[in-house]
């Protein structure tokens, strides 16, 4: 390579902290082809009204933006009113997506059939959510139930009055607050019709209301969520912890090479279900190959990886990086965080670049529309298409980096408390199955408990911000739970592997880690599964009879970069969980905008964002914020189980 | 004034045709406010990527923006993706908006009682349309069947399964050509949420799935702003020829002005109602007023004015010249349009800026929150207000222009057909009602109709290419109707008055106006009543036997400027109407985006957007389309008529 060619590798691998990235930037810079980390050398310099958020194109005598010679929008709006806006809309794209994938995992809730392509997984799950739906469960039929489960359910994205029943799964102080605050959900696609209504030119014009118009759009993200995980849960099993491993190198060897990437587990748990079928893996060996191997990217790999234990092949920004090795036969997307450069890159190899949803269309991919109602039927007629271009495979374009790591996965809320009860998966329902988790956190031989999550930005080099803070995090005793591009990571680099809790976690949680048998980075799930963290916090909250912002807990994104992970972060701190953001979102234009978002929001939902882009400093934001909380938490534990216990004195 | 200030204040004179408006630009330097013609004088070059849709903000890595330097985006989106999701986003605004206020209407509905604040004026139209949408009638109460049509609409928003009832509010073949395309609409807010999930990033990246996904969005809103237009009739009457007078001169005088700005009926209706009663009518007097006069801007103006006669202000950009006249109480307004810099410019007079909807609070403005279920005390205490600012109003600040109009407005499709048959407002459910409408169009007196429709933008002169396409084509002998700001300016100008048919028409027209009594522009309500033109030209077609392409017929936005105006469009072409825009929409990047848009529609869906930004072009393309469609109509026309006739023949 020539001096400038190698200068444009170096700085391109300066973009990623993993290894393996490093080696398939060489490759795809001698294969000449393009990747996310090239395109990134041209955006140097990024628009500065857009990064501040000053920028509206709500209307079409736009686009306006604030400067010294245009202070307000043709339309009047200053700073305040086109952040706030930019900001809700961020909430709406964020939630749609969430809740549309909800929607779907809903309406294949309404298929399920005994003995069908969907079926019932987990009656109890079933029943018990039922329950809390106001559905009378008696000895109705399980797929009876399970059909009126799915309609309650749409009609949380459609509910003509009234409110959203899920509203019920946080606190009641929580509830009342919501209502006072009036950012209630009452139906979830109602919320993002309400933000893209108030956003619309000549409607919201002021920041306060504009954030709370947001933060209620995102907590119909939590609903949507939600739903998400619990029907997936119902439908294809409670995680529970299982074998892994994650990076590139899953993609070694002579197996066809499925990559199933996108979010949604309908689509995925079938390709899974047609590829073990012996038909399958006797036309791999037909066609030369010594097996098939499935694996996973972005949430897809999140959802696979936690429930049967498929690797996890890499993460968001190392999709173009899985295709680049060669030996990919089939990269089978769904929605959400799919790069359409994957259409044009896999044309450089032999690779084919299949779509699945009529909600995400690839111009250049093949469209292969997979339907709910005939969902073996098109997973093996796409697993088929998969193996029968293994014979296309070219051995002089096949490099597959060296590296991967083991761990274990698959650490549903129901799991997390079933190890610390010492048996597989628990329902979590009240204070003795919670003790132990309790007891550890009140203790303090685990400071904290942190979620850190979310996406890969190429605002950062990838993977930086969340190693380097998940790291500190563990080392100083806090426990880490983690869903989606941040789980991969985490998993990437042995951290979700008890054996390595040792090298890396402080001593009392590393304590934990041996006793209780965990990692100390716990796989929750996809990015849906962020409402287990919720769930979780609630619950505990629930039997301690506190409320969530009392908890010693944080959530960070330190690498967010979607719409989704806005939503998310909103969704948290509305739920009175303080949320750490490594990137800055685009509303610095705005000082009101950073007021109420990083300051104000605390009185009025009990947590607010902090934003630090220097990762070490963020974990160390979260760590005397969460020290800063604990004497409060555990003066309050002290009254908690002391008025227990003379309860229970009493009532002897 | 200095030479500079003149300079400045021809240039904004320049920016308007309106001679009241150039007044109050004078006034407005004079008093030293500033407006959006002085806004838009430091906005001379807008951001080039903006204008042609290259810019994406829909994740944290951004904003990218297409440039020889950078043909993609980060994640790989190129101009067409781009384009495409901006444009797409369009119409969800647009739909959120005219749908939400369907929502807020329809809750209405849900609130009618006998001698409630709300109730039903049109009791046919109630029957009619639950019929329409498969309820049982029978000798039900009026308000329980309203009741239950409010459930069965509000259903439209969020039905859980299936599609859209009003769907079949298109002909058959209409139907059949959207399930075909797969834009056949579920429910209202599901396709917003469909919008905002399939632009999220790593979703859709094909621009002819991303203008179908935006026109099944589109059809929503249709499908919402025919609701708003039929519960709007059933509540509050169904339009009929009534006298009016436009333009800011309507403020002069010693009443008590209160103007209504905005678009939704709901608040507007009450305010006219509380503002009828003795008490209030004795309380001007008491502060010393003559009177009080109501008058509107905006759609609220439209539907104010088409169903009491109350007197235009001012279209959207006179929202802030109104009040420059220093004779303006109160500016209350609901939601949509409303410029947020009214609130500190209502502080340099003494009119008070009173927002009502939580969906559009602005910062400044006086909030008195308008409830549905406490209407009339609501308005009240508003109007109340209103009338004892009249005190604080500065004789030294006050100057009203001189001029204004009269015409006669409110030609719901009921009253066009009613005055066709000489009867006033009729069912227009047969041939036979709708017989002389199509006899003008068919015999060829009148060439075609055209709806001139949409805002004001700042990008063209205001009013002049509404002004200048409207004469054009009443000269040619082409019916105008309008709705929205396109009305206020015929209203202004002199073309909704019969008497001026003569001046201004060509012979054919003024012939039909002088027979039938109408004036050669007329009025068919607020933007949601668009739906009205749709359902005119599906009857005709119906009734004819053809299909709506065929019809002699089109839709012009020559200044259109809001998202709602872009879904508005969008539903007029899927409906098999050509429309045809006087300012360029953001879609200009994408060589694909126009040819689709502007061309391949054209064979998907019978009819496709036209753009000229020079309005006397803009016209000649209307009619030499129109005139090009006429032979077809024409031998249509014969053949169905002869059929009907042998038909009646061989029945005898």
């Amino acid at each position: 390579m020539e001096k400038k060619d190698i200068n444009v590798l170096e700085q391109m691998q300066n973009m990623t902290i993993d290894l393996n990235s490093k080696v398939m930037l060489e490759k795809a810079e001698k294969d000449g082809v393009e990747t996310m980390y090239k395109r990134k050398l041209g955006y140097k310099v990024q628009c500065g009204f857009g990064l501040q958020g000053i920028c509206c194109r709500n209307c079409g005598m736009g686009p306006c933006r604030i400067s010294a010679k245009t202070p307000r929008g043709l339309c009047g709006a200053d700073e305040h009113t086109i952040v706030g806006r930019n900001y809700a809309r961020m909430c709406a794209g964020g939630a749609a997506a969430h809740s549309d994938h909800a929607r779907d995992i809903t309406h294949t809730l309404a298929l399920t059939t005994p003995g069908g392509d969907y079926q019932i997984k987990e009656p109890e799950k079933l029943k018990d959510f039922a329950q809390f739906l106001g559905i009378e469960v008696g000895d109705k039929d399980i797929y009876d139930l399970a059909h009126e489960v799915a309609e309650e359910c749409l009609m949380e994205f459609g509910r003509p009055f009234g409110t959203s029943k899920m509203m019920k799964r946080a606190t009641q102080a929580r509830q009342d607050l919501w209502k006072e605050l009036g950012i209630e959900v009452r139906a979830i696609d109602r919320e993002i019709a309400t933000v893209m209504h108030a956003t619309h030119i000549g409607c919201c014009a002021d920041i306060e209301s504009l954030v709370l118009t947001g933060m209620r759009c995102s907590l119909g993200d939590w609903v949507g969520s939600s739903i998400g995980t619990i029907l997936s849960d119902i439908m294809f099993g409670t995680p529970k912890p299982v074998h892994t491993e994650a990076n590139l190198n899953v993609l070694a060897g002579n197996n066809v090479n499925i990559i199933l990437h996108g979010h949604e587990p309908t689509l995925s748990e079938m390709i899974v279900a047609a590829s073990e079928l012996p038909e399958m893996q006797e036309l791999a060996k037909e066609v030369g190959a010594d097996g098939i191997t499935l694996s996973g990217i972005c949430c897809t790999g999140n959802e696979l990886t936690m429930r049967h234990g498929i690797k996890i092949a890499g993460d968001f920004h190392q999709q173009e990086l899985a295709i680049i090795t060669g030996s990919v036969e089939a990269m089978i997307v769904d929605v959400q965080c799919i790069f359409p450069s994957l259409a044009e890159l896999s044309t450089h190899y032999h690779t084919k670049f299949i779509t699945t949803s009529p909600k995400a269309r690839i111009t250049g991919s093949q469209y292969m529309e997979f339907h709910e109602d005939t969902a073996m039927e098109d997973a093996k007629t796409i697993v088929r298409e998969a193996i029968m271009n293994f014979k296309n495979r070219d051995a002089s374009k096949v490099l597959v980096p060296d590296l991967k790591s083991e761990g274990v996965v698959g650490f549903s809320e129901n799991a997390i408390v079933g190890k610390l009860n010492n048996v597989v998966n628990t329902q979590i329902d009240d204070m003795d199955t919670l003790k132990p988790l309790i007891d550890v956190l009140a203790s303090g031989v685990i400071r904290g408990v942190v979620g850190v999550v979310g996406c890969n930005n190429a605002k950062t080099p990838s993977n930086y911000n969340h190693l380097t803070l998940i790291k500190e995090l563990i080392k100083n005793d806090f426990l880490v739970v983690t869903t989606g591009c941040g789980a991969s990571v985490a998993a990437k680099n042995g951290l979700m592997l008890k054996e390595n809790a040792k090298k890396y976690a402080g001593k009392g949680l590393a304590t934990v880690c041996e006793l209780v048998d965990i990692p100390p980075v716990l796989h929750l799930g996809s990015c849906v599964d962020n409402s287990r963290i919720i769930n979780i916090c609630t619950l505990v909250a629930q039997s301690l009879g506190m409320e969530v912002p009392d908890l010693p807990v944080a959530g960070s994104a330190p690498e967010w970069m979607s719409e989704k992970a806005i939503a998310i972060g909103t969704y948290v701190v509305a739920n009175g969980i303080d949320t750490y953001l490594g990137v800055m979102p685009p509303v610095t234009g705005s000082s009101r905008a950073v007021e109420i978002l990083c300051g104000e929001l605390k009185d009025k939902v009990g947590a607010c964002f902090h934003v630090n882009e220097d990762a070490i400093e963020l974990a160390k934001m979260i760590m005397d914020d969460i020290e800063a909380k604990r004497p409060h938490f555990e003066e309050l534990y002290q009254e908690k189980v002391l008025n227990k216990r003379l309860a229970e004195v009493a009532a002897e």
